[in-house]
């Protein structure tokens, strides 16, 4: 173990000297930030900032995929639109087209429910439990005894955390495994949609826009939090009341300049920032084009399959763009990875931190050791995944992969709760059910079996297959008849396999059953040799990361975990950037450009009224002064990813000023590799949105509802 | 007439209350702008900038097509690189290809003969002419009858200028024929190859960059003028010396920064400020239109013509790049033309004038009558242009038109030499010579045929055709005919029937010659009627031109000529832009920015030598201090066209700190209509040249030659 190399003591300590803007830190980091946040202009105390149970951390929440805050005492939220487009859509119907024409509650009667899968998740107590996770766990465990042993532990706190049902909690693991933490999350399940701007507003530009800049879009829609009269989260019921949520975020109109600092809080997703590069060049080399090779593909074959039929687009629309939208992402990052050759910087990292590593140990030969374990558990990491991959494609279907969840279920349930796999326990059969129920929104048979006849073609010419997969697989002309003999088309049928036990799968004959049952072994060999490698990584990463953010620390470097969906804050500056030489980028947008944009044709087709405004230059006291004009949105150095929509950006004082909704297409490397010169978030602008409310939506009674600080002493209330 | 409307005599004398940047002077109006040239910071006095034969105006020439300026006593002149194109390619060969590895003269007798296209005009005397050309043209006079009358004048001002052999001088209109100035330009014959750096450093960027921005061209050359021991113009002779070139441009290598104020002098082509409303729909609906299409059907005749022949793609190439130029300049005007609607503008400017006019007119009835004058004849100009168009469209061929000018030249031969048509005269004949000569290094008959081919069937499917053309035109299979009965192909030839009668070409068997007699007269009816037109428009324009410049100094509005290859003067700053909200272009690109470019293919293939100076930063003192690297191109705002290409680019003290080359594509429109948000010239940084000079190609005797000013007191000799 690299703990017994003997590193000097002083090291291990996780502290930080940063550099400017690069960092997504855990709350109680941030007093270790102290200097660098006064160097930028943030006022606001970092102890404060590292208090989860004060404003302004308090206010802040998660949706689940998204991040968001709270803007009221009573219980108003705002969030990207794109977060709420769920909660739109299931209102929405071609006679009330909320997602053309916009949604607007103009009292609390008129709030509409979110549905199921909308729920908030406001942070508020994290602890800190490696020992509890890690204590006793011998170098001698096989890699699968370890993981099992570490998800057992982490079942038994989250178990013990969740006693209380208003909570719902989680122990994610920190720089791969090093520290553990507990973080319990109260759970609210009654959130209402309040108002929402037209599709055209709140997504203007569409996919073509999408991380992209310049950009011009108003990605901001509010909920509102329900709770029981008790005041804690309750079922949706119409007697539930709004949350008293006593922190809640001020907005500023107030306005913010090119070099301003500001505050980030939010939740990223996953960043993979300490990978080594040997990891890069497969994702850059293999898994990224695979990935991207995949996903074209499969939207070719959805698009082929359902051209001509309105319907059928309208089903997999947001099924595409999901897959566009990662698409998007992958492309970039492999377009990233050909600008600037991020592994050969890596390369020259790992190279220095390996001869530190060996350098400074006592026992340098042990060091070599480990280091040469490392390589062979990524290298294997690596193989593996190749093969899920693999797996993956040969059963590209909505239907087999219900099956498969379902027969899945049937069997953990067989285990007593606290055993089951994580995933299929009591705490999770809501979301199951969730997933299964909305398959009816973005399913029809002969897409499905499109999709999964056009995916065996593809998996037969792929590099490395799961051992045995082939034999059990349909072939292509077989994959049809599937979609004949199968009843898990219908919704209350599939979900009526929820109840049902492993004989009645066993008798079934509904065909995807019965390749579910086929294929269930290879799946369960492929999910056993993931824990075996998991496992090992479990015991050899944490030691490595160690040993990283020793060395980070000997060179002055940044400390922070990668991302992992807990609530993380980053700070930076308003800034432009340049894409190549001779051109600027940002650092704002204004409404103007919004009309220049506007072509009449999806994606650019502003709302009328909203063009009135511009071209009568209403822009009222959202009026920049030095733009001369109503910002839309604007770029900042702030260090963010997927999972940080809808995060609060805020000024020094942490009001709100902006919400986080993309990052630029050069950026998108920042998940590997944080180039400050040209990563820049991208932001809505407040004052747009303020304006919006005020101009176009007339949205007053929301306006009235906020705490508002408009510049010149303008008053909240007129 | 206009002049009888009786306006108030103080509205009638051309004077300037300008806005800042549009306008391209007449030397001799710039004492009136000294207000505007000091507010922007110019401190060399107006009244200096407007003397001819003072510094620095005396150091500016044109070599014909293009503006160069004197950088030393001796006759050595810089100029853009694509303008000294020909003289590199002359002297090229597959052995010695200068145009890749670029040239450099090490002594003077090293350096080549420029070739007999490649001529130097020094400007020494601009009289007003107007009353010799106007007076005593009555009303009465046929348009052809004017015409002819004023040509006839120009044509006897012209020859008593010419009597001196070393001068060449010309009567051109001003304000379309309101002023006529006579030019008197020592023409210096014996211009001699310099140095030009390669290809890829003086066209980096090709056709793609061409009118774009990020650019990163150093668009340079040196040549130099030669003349006898007597120090007059003289033909090409190794006896003869350096042209003595008292005044020069002082070279700084202080660099220019953002907002810094410059002075642009050289000898722009032709603009169309003062156009109408329907000059401007009549161009943007109808004849950009159909000649960009023409342009697009040609090129691909071409391509295909001579695709898989690489000594035919050689021949065409400077074709194929002339018309793709002129391609893009047309697309642009389109584009432009689409994104803002300046007939509209036009509109406004044109009501708001005829308003004026009538209103401040003691004969209001009159002023009605010639502005429907003027309205009838603009509309016959424009059919005619029809006509015009479509005649070139189905002769479109080099033997063709070599066939047509050959006849002209013998029946205009018959005249005495100063009655005959101004292009024929004995002045003339060296040009006519040098086109016909010129023609062997870009002429395949095959590609001829095809071109003809195709744009006979093109011919079929046009609008207007020329009356009684038709008939006379081979069909699509007799075409091919031509080719099989022509010596024109043979350059010798060619050039034999320039000493041919009309009686030997009425008995010539040779197809092309018979054509271009068959066709003769359908040329002259249509070349007489433009006469008509153009006399009529002679008559009605300089009417209208003083009413126009009475009402915009009425306004406070600019009024200079439009630009007519004569030398001018404009000024501006040097300044970003922005082409759509949230970007910003300019106003620098660095030498980064070419490695950056850099992708091996044509025409991103930069020189080893220079991505190796730009790798080891040896930025010398040539680095900027804000940029801290070195400079390639910056944007001003100075107003230039076509014909400004090498133009001396100053600063407030005169001293050349770059060389204009071109402009952003967004503000090609501005031939019709400048708009200072947009508009934006492109120039080489003078550091650049300087740089690539001393680090790259090793130039230190040319930039021993030059009087270079240093920052920080760098020596000149070192």
């Amino acid at each position: 173990m690299f703990k017994r190399l003997v590193l000097p003591a002083a090291l291990l300590a996780i502290s930080a000297q940063v550099q400017a803007d690069e960092g997504q830190w855990q709350p109680y980091q941030l007093p270790q930030l102290k200097a660098e946040l006064k160097k930028i202009g943030i006022s606001i105390p970092a102890e404060k900032l590292a208090d989860l149970s004060k404003h302004p951390m308090s206010a802040i929440v998660s949706t689940g995929g998204c991040s968001a805050s709270f803007v009221s005492n009573e219980g108003l939220i705002v969030t990207n639109h794109h977060c709420a487009y769920d909660a739109i859509q299931r209102n929405s119907s071609a006679k009330k087209n909320y997602i053309n024409d916009g949604f607007l509650a103009k009292t609390r009667a008129e709030e509409l429910p979110a549905g199921e899968s909308t729920r908030i998740y406001i942070t508020d107590k994290v602890d800190n439990v490696t020992k509890e996770i890690t204590q006793g766990l011998g170098a001698n465990l096989s890699g699968r005894e370890r993981r099992e042993q570490i998800q057992s532990r982490i079942k038994k706190l989250i178990a013990d955390c969740e006693q209380d049902k208003a909570y719902r909690c989680s122990v994610p693991s920190f720089h791969r495994g090093l520290e553990y933490y507990r973080i319990r999350q109260m759970m609210i399940r009654d959130v209402r949609l309040v108002y929402a701007p037209p599709d055209m507003i709140g997504n203007y530009g569409g996919d073509i826009d999408n991380f992209e800049w310049p950009r011009h879009t108003g990605d901001f829609s509010f909920i509102r939090a329900y709770v029981g009269k008790d005041g804690r989260p309750a079922d949706p019921s119409p007697d539930n009341v709004p949350y008293k949520s006593k922190d809640f975020l001020v907005v500023s109109a107030e306005g913010i300049k090119n070099g301003d600092p500001i505050l980030l809080a939010g939740y990223p997703g996953r960043t993979s920032r300490y990978k080594l590069p040997s990891e890069i060049r497969f994702a850059r080399d293999t898994d990224y084009p695979v990935r991207a090779a995949e996903m074209l593909a499969d939207i070719a074959t959805i698009e082929a399959a359902t051209k001509g039929n309105a319907d059928d687009e309208v089903r997999y629309a947001s099924v595409v763009k999901g897959i566009n939208n990662r698409l998007k992402k992958t492309q970039g990052l492999i377009d990233g990875f050909a600008r600037k050759d991020i592994a050969a910087i890596k390369d020259g990292q790992d190279a220095a931190f390996r001869n530190w590593l060996i350098g400074s140990s006592k026992t340098p030969a042990e060091a070599k050791g480990l280091l040469a374990k490392l390589d062979a558990i990524i290298a294997e990491d690596m193989a593996l995944s190749q093969e899920e991959l693999a797996y993956g494609v040969a059963t590209n279907s909505d239907l087999f992969n219900s099956a498969r969840a379902l027969y899945r279920l049937a069997i953990e349930k067989e285990k007593p709760n606290a055993q089951r796999e994580s995933g299929y326990q009591e705490r999770d059969l809501a979301f199951i059910k969730g997933r299964l129920s909305r398959l009816e929104q973005s399913f029809v048979s002969k897409v499905d079996q499109a999709r999964l006849q056009a995916a065996l073609q593809r998996y037969a010419k792929m590099a490395k297959h799961p051992q045995g997969l082939d034999a059990l697989l349909p072939s292509v002309e077989a994959a049809a008849d599937l979609y004949q003999k199968t009843q898990l088309t219908d919704t209350a049928k599939r979900l009526a396999w929820m109840e049902k036990d492993r004989a009645a799968f066993q008798q079934s004959d509904d065909a995807f059953i019965q390749l579910a049952l086929k294929l269930h072994d290879i799946g369960m060999s492929l999910e056993n040799r993931r824990k075996e490698v998991d496992g090992q990584l479990d015991f050899i990463i944490p030691q490595y990361m160690e040993a990283v953010i020793a060395w980070k620390k000997s060179e002055g470097k940044p400390v922070y975990p990668d991302a992992n969906s807990t609530l993380r804050v980053t700070y930076g500056t308003v800034g432009s950037y340049s894409p190549r030489d001779g051109v600027t980028k940002g650092p704002f947008t204004t409404v103007e450009g919004i009309a220049e944009k506007h072509t009449g044709k999806d994606p650019f087709i502003a709302p009328s009224n909203l063009l009135a405004a511009i071209r009568e230059q209403r822009y009222g006291v959202f009026k920049d002064p030095i733009l001369g004009t109503v910002p839309v949105d604007f770029l900042t150095s702030a260090d963010t990813t997927g999972g940080n929509s809808g995060s609060a950006v805020m000024n020094k004082r942490g009001e709100l000023i902006g919400l986080n909704f993309d990052s630029t297409y050069e950026s998108i490397t920042k998940d590997w590799y944080f180039d400050p010169k040209i990563t820049r978030a991208i932001h809505m602008d407040i004052r747009y949105m303020l304006w919006v409310m005020k101009e176009v939506d007339h949205a007053d009674n929301i306006l009235k509802e906020m705490t508002i600080k408009y510049p010149r002493g303008v008053s909240n209330k007129k």
